[in-house]
């Protein structure tokens, strides 16, 4: 699978990746070693893989087998001086130490791009979505300027999990108004509780009612998300109206993350249909898709007509994976809430690693990088 | 596993078992194969099963093997005149022929509980949850009266999936005061389906966003079953106020429906807190518990407190299939919902056959039977 | 994923599949919506498709979803007539079909690639594993000349669970001499037992110690497709000393047939050591990989050195699924045989419909087509 | 699951359970709670646990929850002076700790029935299968005798896949002359491997070809088992003519170890029929059976005709997970072995801690204990 195409002009970059051995990292490297543009020349994990080449430091759990073009690189510590030579740094970072080293980059003037949760709710660190807040990044300007610095920034992805919520938000109420309530059921994979995970033993024949935490980032990080960059008081403004009542389950797939969503508009005289709100969908087209960044899919949503669809299997792979599926949208008929739907999106790709790709992408058209 | 315990002084009673071969009926047969007071001597099947032993028309999916005992029935049709000599009958049709099949027993004036869902909605049919509204049994005299019948009649028990709703609002209601709206998704297993159910082609590492008909089925059945018999004026009341927003989904689970419910209450200057709901539930004893009817379960509803409960694998057969289990109460925090909460329960046990079971029980209880 | 690669000179085929909505069907088709050379121009299936268009008349199970290219193409009845304009036709019947059908195409001159039961023991017909015995295609002549056909044939592909064994046998006896009895215990995929398959409730927490028939055909079809074609006596000669002795399982795998081999050599004074055998089945190339057969996989086996592997999600889309996987190559460490090892293929590729477009280009390249 | 029945006039005895918090010590504790004449009242584990109560030490994995009876129990070290006042210890130690324990409780006059592998191989302990070998137990005397013991001694189980081998071996041999000969191919379970076990990830929609060590002790294990107590010569003796070839796989299944045997006999002029094969272990009685210990099941072996069985899922809880199922007794057609079949043990029942609790039940009533 080809996970981008090449742009013509675009310029090359040397990236590194911190936590290179974990899950994410592992899907940062993929990502990039299969990159047109983006060249993978440092990695960086604990000092248990320092020093050993990245083949030898880590089981490789994401593909096939690594890729062999950077099987070769030696693993370094994540200290800031081992990736002076890097254009940007994507963190792949534990949470038990990504906040600490993060800083030390960032001060050190080095772009980072990070998939931890510990600086989302920063509100001096824009939290972005590359199909739904990419104006957030002009905030970069901001937080160097408080920072001192001249190249280095510090940006973040979200949580896996609300991108099932945010990028259709983001879509329908481009064109039928303001959402400001929603209840949301997540079934989720379990590659999303990184490596080995759940426990065969655990999963088989069952699904888990919770995940540690989960829920808890579900409203702050999509009233992040919609929020807004407001320029002239240069700072994010979250959008602190939206409820996001929230329950997450894990069940036994292996990509993929459903939610099944219940949304409730905020002007009640003018809710839309279900046609409508399948329309907006379907026209929504987000910044990096205009902007032709290399790795962004042909939709940022494909809305699926199918009465069982979308489904894991099936459509996880959708535009590389970075595209989300949509179906069963329908006006609730009980009158509880007013337009139900179902979104499935891959976890590791759009909801994690893949994100922070596509904003580094948007980042260098943006002169950022 | 026992099913139920015997009582003192219950009477023997006769019962036959209509559309025996299916997975509701074998069900039916194996919970009646091993009742101390319910004696299986009649199974009608299709003509395809007609006149062959019950062990020879059965591929057996229950469980290890059909319990010798009623293997050498003979099979006849599913003709009232088969069946003269039961006390009671189950109907485990297919809804495809359970209606007409139904309508003429009812007419030969032979008592039946039925689990198909064709006259769920009947307004002269008790809809009848036995740990919820086993007082809708009276409206039998009603039913006799404009038949004209001394014996016979029709109840029918509830779609699996509402269930996990009716029975933890009717413990709350009892003392936290109405709910008038839900939102709810469910995680259903595939014995739902009967045999064969979905391939493991379809089901392996994926799970399916919609049942066919499932979700319609949630409201109206609901608010017949949380309604009132109204004896002065001989009907059945509906719950009209109460509103349910559902989804449901099929996943990759042999045995146990989950419904992720978050409720919001009627009168808004009384909002109970999690833990008077939690206590509302452990206190909860429905009527067929202080009937002690055979296969009533110590406990309507068992309240866990680990986070990360109910499972199916782990509390599926919580008080034999009878006990619903419920988890991870919590008033949420989004304020988009009052109290949010995850029930498990048996769904071809309390879910459907053992349902009419303890409903036949507690008919015999009543005097009716 | 690109199934093969166009090849310099290779004539335009004008191809038909027949049972074309089953799952074989739908392989072959995929097959060829992608081939380079090859082009799907008439589809056949039964009277209940016949007359609609392929997309219409298809449940598609085999990928995402049907190929646009092919899905208005209007299916018909599996009659010689509706296919006169193809250059070779691919049988995906059903063996309750396919013997009298491929008959009356061989009558009407028609080349045809088989992957039915039906005629795999027929003497006058070949049974080809293209990485194994090619040769045998030259058996068409005889064919031909003892039909009175100058264009017409009938070329059977082998068993999915026969091609963990003839591939690494081929490859061992080229150079460590012959094996002339082995043991073997098959785990086989859900997929070879076509839609829907076995169902969830079956397979879930389980596998099948039988798969009907499968064990019968083991030893026919290994002695049939390591024989000979002997072209003095104008005849295909069985390997009838050879022993299969086999046991085939159904496990819960979606794609990917195991099988754990234990052999004995002919020769008691020759056996090799397991460093030999691997180093035979490294340096195996077949013909069709010598002739480049656009769909030829760059190994026809490939020795993996991990103690763990092959595993089936791991490893069977090797070369596109055309590659098989050998592992745990051991000498018998009891003396009860000589060299154990376990292969994996992909069923429905290598071990179906793959094989036939594979021998297909070779009859091609061989002047046959 | 009732697991034993009491019997008259069998005495009380004091157990102790070493490594309580593991997968083997639990299910030792959980036999113990349920036994109707062992009383668990020590509980040995690690330094981590040690101090606290058996509750708050132990995450229960083995069923619904742990018995209440056992909770409060204090947990130890496992240190011989914490388990004076048991009459039997069993150890369920992980085999980094258990071979130098195990020693210490001998020397400390303990009597030890150990799950553990490290004193398997010991030609002065016996290695005890229930249902096959239990006269081996008379060996106590000889190691009471060579340690200066009156009480203590130190007896094995064996391996969980070995069960599948063993017990058919010991029933068909008991009429049908000596099998010299076999190959054996395994599937299974992931409980096999303790907790957590294989991820989801892993095992997801995938089989694994290897267990490490697991072939290894195939033929050393059976060898001793099948072999002989010689009485004159105080020792016991090996089959060492015996050729064990093993391939062990570990498949997607809870509970349930398969295996496909094929043996050859060593009298080549008198090899049996499948049904005299069968016959054989119909008749198969084994000396737990007769000595009717609590535990003994009522079959050592249930046969199975169905073409299709045994299956984990339908017959692992045969005989309360003591009786192991075989199926499909057929001659090999090949030639290439004499008699095919498949067997199926509770891997964790009578392929573990079941076998010891069985075990010292027969040592009761033998006077050991």
């Amino acid at each position: 699978m080809d996970f981008s195409s090449p742009k013509k002009g675009f310029p090359k970059k040397r990236c590194g990746v911190l936590g290179c051995t974990g899950s994410v990292g592992q899907r940062f490297s993929l990502l990039l070693a299969e990159h047109p543009h983006f060249e993978l020349v440092a990695v960086g994990a604990s000092e248990r893989s320092s020093g050993k080449t990245y083949k030898e430091a880590t089981t490789w759990k994401t593909s096939g087998s690594m890729p062999e073009n950077i099987g070769e690189l030696t693993v370094t510590l994540c200290d800031p001086q081992h990736f002076k030579h890097c254009d940007v740094v994507f963190s792949g970072l534990d949470s038990s130490v990504a906040g600490e080293v993060e800083d030390r980059f960032l001060k050190e003037n080095i772009p980072v791009f990070s998939n931890a949760k510990n600086h989302r709710q920063d509100p001096s660190v824009p939290l972005v979505v590359p199909t739904v807040n990419i104006s957030h990044l002009d905030y970069i300007k901001v937080q160097r300027e408080s920072n001192g610095l001249d190249k280095g920034f510090l940006v973040c992805n979200s949580n896996c999990a609300v991108i099932g919520i945010v990028i259709p938000l983001a879509a329908i109420q481009a064109s039928c108004g303001a959402i400001d309530g929603l209840s949301v059921v997540t079934n989720q994979a379990v590659s999303g509780a990184g490596f080995p995970g759940p426990s065969m033993m655990e999963m088989m024949d069952n699904w888990i009612p919770y995940i540690s935490g989960e829920e808890d980032k579900m409203q702050p990080e999509s009233r992040k998300i919609l929020g807004q960059y407001d320029v002239e008081g240069k700072a994010l403004v979250d959008r602190t109206d939206l409820k996001v009542s929230a329950t997450c389950n894990r069940v036994a797939v292996t990509d993929g993350h459903g939610a099944c969503v219940s949304v409730r508009f905020a002007d009640r005289s003018k809710v839309p249909s279900a046609e409508q709100v399948k329309q907006a969908m379907k026209d929504y087209v987000s910044e990096v898709q205009k902007m032709e960044c290399p790795s962004a899919p042909e939709k940022a949503i494909a809305v699926m007509e199918e009465a069982d669809r979308p489904q894991p299997k099936l459509d996880r792979d959708a535009g590389r994976g970075y595209t989300i599926t949509v179906g069963r949208v329908r006006e609730d008929p009980s009158g509880f809430c007013d337009i139900i739907f179902t979104a499935l999106s891959h976890n590791t790709v759009i909801g994690a690693s893949g994100s922070s790709i596509l904003n580094a992408e948007a980042a260098v058209l943006k002169g950022y990088l």
